[in-house]
């Protein structure tokens, strides 16, 4: 470090990252104010070290891209552990929808606080994220510097009124993410999913996002009876009655998909939609059937990973989830080669980072220094017989040391500002909660 | 502490644990220097501070029993990430089979100091462990403090010449652990599985650990083709072969067991047979079919958890392996509340130690102290709506902070005495073996 250490938060400076292993060579590299990375290279920090405000010395570190979580509810930290172990829908019934009924705005802030600091702590720069008043998501996201795509959860259950409601919802957020001004945050629609929201609903959803040019994130297929139904009530399958209701794009992001069949897949590949693969969440809840990887990546679909919230999960680390989803892939489908441990990194990485246009999800020339330095020296990285293996199948991310997103850097050494007191504030929140909905 | 932290590692101490959650209810434990715990209870300090020459302050810190690992070729973390996401038969004929054809003892021995310092690190007390070279392995234990149950891996492919090799290695391995004097390594007899060890070799098997009274570790029922070839050769199931040639008893530890069928669990509980677990390996080797843990636990079989070699998990995090576990019995066989939290946390402490003689595995007066102290101010600790919950679905081996076995500091504040040199020494020993293999 060329100043103070706890000058390095702040941001808007540049820096250069010297000596890390990247891309299985020893490499520098340099980062402008702006955040974007300007140069990569063996020994460039000789000319470059006169223009950098901070030096990082990442000597005993490997760079990777940070990581991206396209699926989650981040305030559901204030829940990890408060219902396991049921099934599903006395879980949802008894236990999850009860305590969700007595959630304030502080406790989403305190609640997103909480989960930007665990994604941080474990290499995660950016996230999708879906929940109630969201609004105060948007602030804690902005304080922290982490990048989110946001949307309020539209549940209209078919009533007009409510419908009316989740409109306006769904306009008022959108209106104050764009007044925050924050590059890194953008708004969403978020049709809960196709048994939640009504045809009428689907259809709004899909032409506020035309108009609005923003993302769809909706949940896709995870259980078998929710296909069943959707069959029963409408006579097409989620896929076709999404598609039905122009809520298929590039833009959109569909979470779970555990039942979609092989034609869905082609479908959805066809309207460049990307999938956000969730098997903690799905193997807790016990959906009966992984996501189809080999369906949907021959069928050109961009499959992204997410965590689900921690109430199904039940943290939010991302090296963990790499290692679920190429383990479970291998396991469901009865093939000992499929996802391989290069394409569960891509997954985490370029995936979901292009899926919600936050750059390319790669550490080169001209991308947002979006960099995740692991510790060499970490049991999980000896030996050193191939750094990607053991990123996903012998690493957690507490392998991560220093997190940089868009330049800035999030944790260094360990370390990130205000950890402790969020820690104690979110931990009083959702004891706070409980007393509340008892 | 009462004296220099660099004394705390050598044991032999008496010491008090003050003011630990404990159960959900803050405790002091007092620990004897033979390694035993003498009393718990609430401020018991006051009464017994006078006679402890270490006070270790644990609040702040949650206690639970240490964790075992009852299915483990330890001195694998050599290869660690040196072959994945490969064919079975490829993967063992092509990559693994060669390179342990060059390996030496001296490959073993640090490759088990690196396991140790893995499993250390992440909260395991003990292990049971195959593989070849076992002498130097029991020297490795015997200097990390853990406790270990070793056996060679006897292997005789139906070959008279063969087998009568194989049994001069396991008198050879047994009379040199028993030589140790160490009560903490016990040696067993490890025929590694049905289809690689000939009835006359079983045979021998289970009269030598009967006569010398030690346990058996053997592989059972890992994949559909071994159990279908075995009912071909033997017109039996592996189960019933086993028991044939009276290797199963209470002392016989089974690992894998996911292709046994209902007659078979209900046989081993009858035979009062412990069955290891050991999820993580069985997705990433795609076995087709999960360890039937319901049936298991009707019979009254102890089941108990492992997280195999690292060249098939990667790593020996027994955490992530509860989470494996609890999350792979409720996907496969399609139940949400099937191998809960609690049950998931008894697998990993106290029927492990209860099936390899480490004894009780829980906290409690008489017992040995082997206690874990997690940081109760991690963040999967956030919030603490239920500790058992956190552990199992959140948290990592690294939220364990001090680890004691059978009274001796293994780990004391994250710290574990000389782990960069065995760090070190491994990777250059792995990366030696590399080069000798090609």
């Amino acid at each position: 470090m060329n100043q103070e250490t706890s000058d390095i938060f702040e941001g808007g400076a540049s820096l250069l990252v010297v000596g890390a292993l990247l891309d299985g060579r020893i490499a520098d590299i340099s980062i402008d104010e702006e955040g974007t990375i300007r140069a990569i290279g063996e020994d460039i920090w000789k000319e470059c070290r006169g223009e950098a405000e901070f030096i990082i010395d990442a000597s005993g570190r490997v760079a990777i891209p940070g990581l991206v979580n396209t699926h989650t509810h981040a305030a559901m930290t204030l829940l990890r552990g408060y219902a396991d172990d049921m099934h599903l829908q006395e879980w949802l019934a008894d236990m999850i929808w009860p305590l969700e009924a007595h959630l304030t705005a502080e406790d989403v802030y305190w609640g997103t606080k909480l989960a930007c600091l665990e994604m941080i702590r474990t290499g995660t720069i950016g996230f999708n994220d879906m929940y109630f008043f969201m609004e105060e998501a948007a602030r804690a996201v902005d304080e922290t510097g982490m990048k989110a795509q946001l949307c309020y959860g539209f549940i209209d259950l078919g009533d007009a009124d409510k419908r009316e409601a989740e409109i306006q919802a769904t306009e008022k957020l959108v209106r104050a993410i764009r007044a925050l001004d924050n590059p890194r945050i953008v708004p969403a629609v978020g049709p809960h999913a196709p048994y939640t929201v009504s045809v009428e609903g689907l259809e709004w959803c899909a032409s506020y996002a035309d108009a609005e040019d923003i993302g769809i994130h909706v949940h896709l297929a995870e259980t078998e009876k929710e296909v069943r139904d959707c069959v029963e009530l409408t006579g097409m399958r989620p896929v076709a009655l999404l598609d039905w209701c122009n809520c298929l794009s590039s833009r959109t992001l569909a979470a779970h998909g555990c039942w979609l069949d092989e034609q869905e897949c082609t479908l959805l590949g066809e309207r460049g939609v990307s999938v956000s693969h969730n098997p903690a969440s799905n193997m807790k809840l016990a959906v009966n059937r992984a996501m189809p990887y080999h369906w949907l990546h021959r069928a050109g679909v961009r499959v992204t990973l997410g965590t689900d919230g921690c109430a199904s999960n039940n943290n939010l680390d991302l090296f963990e989830e790499m290692k679920f989803a190429a383990l479970l892939q291998k396991f469901f489908w009865n093939s000992d080669t499929l996802l391989p441990a290069g394409e569960a990194l891509a997954m985490a990485t370029s995936a979901g980072a292009q899926a919600l246009g936050f750059g390319p999800g790669r550490i080169e020339q001209g991308a947002p220094a979006d960099i995740v330095l692991l510790d060499r020296r970490s049991l999980c990285m000896t030996p050193l017989h191939n750094v990607t293996s053991n990123i996903v199948y012998a690493c957690s991310g507490h392998a991560a040391d220093t997190v940089l997103c868009d330049g800035r850097i999030l944790m260094f050494e360990k370390t990130i500002p205000g950890e402790e007191e969020i820690r104690e504030k979110a931990e009083e929140q959702a004891e706070d909660l409980v007393r509340r909905s008892q």
